[in-house]
């Protein structure tokens, strides 16, 4: 078992099934050492900040980097191939007062800092937008660096 | 006359004169091996999801990524030197109730794979805001991987 | 002094302590010869269009990527070490009825090219959102190229 997957296990993480996207586009596509991943929402679905608290919008951001995490080992085969989480822009559905989508992405960025330690640390934007594809509370996509062999 | 450019006679599509940014910007950037290419946003103007139907949105997905062509074929000459799609960053003007956003972009992925066949298909981000550029209704950015010669 | 620092001199503009992030995050990430730029958020509030005026957000654009000046020199340390601005993204918390996010995005590319010159001319898409961090009026990442060496 690799590195990362030995460390999901300790951290009691285990991954879904990928959910490939259906349409003209791919969950992943590589560019050198770069691996540009799409972004997924979250399950939850609502407004943060209204129908959605920020604990339950943390713990969906946390989800949604699981679920992007699904995917790019279907994609790379080898979560080891990982050498560093380059860019993280996530998406907060907020309501028209809710200020506060930085702590909503910590959730993925907290979690990507235990799993992959210093190399998961990341620059990083949280905005608000007004809606998300299905509803959804949070929208998250990743630029990661790949090892070169 | 190059590959991409009969494709695009193929698909009965003649690409605009460019428009190129009038102010601090450019159209398209290169870095290294990559393109990064300023957002432009459609001609179509309206809400989606009030104003403008999914239908409509998608078929300004679809244009707002032929002027993209226009303004990438003025800055790097030939179409053929683009290698792959690597990323396209879509934003959907959306009522507050519209959350198809993906359905609406994909007039613009649709079209990269009609085009560039596999290498056109890329990882892609769809999301919903409440206003755009000039009340468009789309609005599209790209990332191309070129050729390294 | 290096160069840019002394066209800053010139300028008038000393930049401020760098804010670096206190979650886990990095006010930025080197890929190669890229470095990702962590968004900030101006320290101007308010809504555009409604609360902030025009100029006022051009200023707080402007404002802000002299923050991530700040903060990119804290991690560089030399800022003669970038070779181009490859891409900026911004966005501006925008009322229902504002439509000119690029003139407000402005305020921050007019400055990279005038402390960079056409090295800072740069790729990017200007976007309205409901709603920012911190209720702020402007938010702006970047891409940088970086020189080998």
């Amino acid at each position: 078992m690799g590195r990362v997957e030995e460390r999901l296990r300790e951290l009691g993480i285990e991954l879904p099934p990928p959910k490939t996207p259906v349409a003209n586009y791919l969950g992943t596509k590589r560019a050198g050492d770069l691996l540009f991943v799409s972004a997924r929402v979250s399950e939850l679905r609502g407004e943060v900040g209204t129908e959605v608290s920020l604990d339950e919008a943390y713990a969906a951001a946390r989800q949604t980097l699981v679920s992007l995490l699904s995917i790019i080992r279907a994609d790379i085969e080898d979560l080891d191939r990982i050498a560093s989480v380059d860019k993280v822009l996530g998406f907060v559905r907020s309501a028209s007062t809710f200020t506060k989508q930085p702590r909503v992405i910590d959730g993925a960025s907290d979690l990507l800092v235990e799993i992959f330690g210093e190399a998961g640390r990341h620059a990083r934007t949280a905005t608000g937008v007004a809606q998300l594809p299905f509803g959804a509370a949070v929208q998250l996509e990743m630029v990661l660096g790949l090892r070169s062999a």
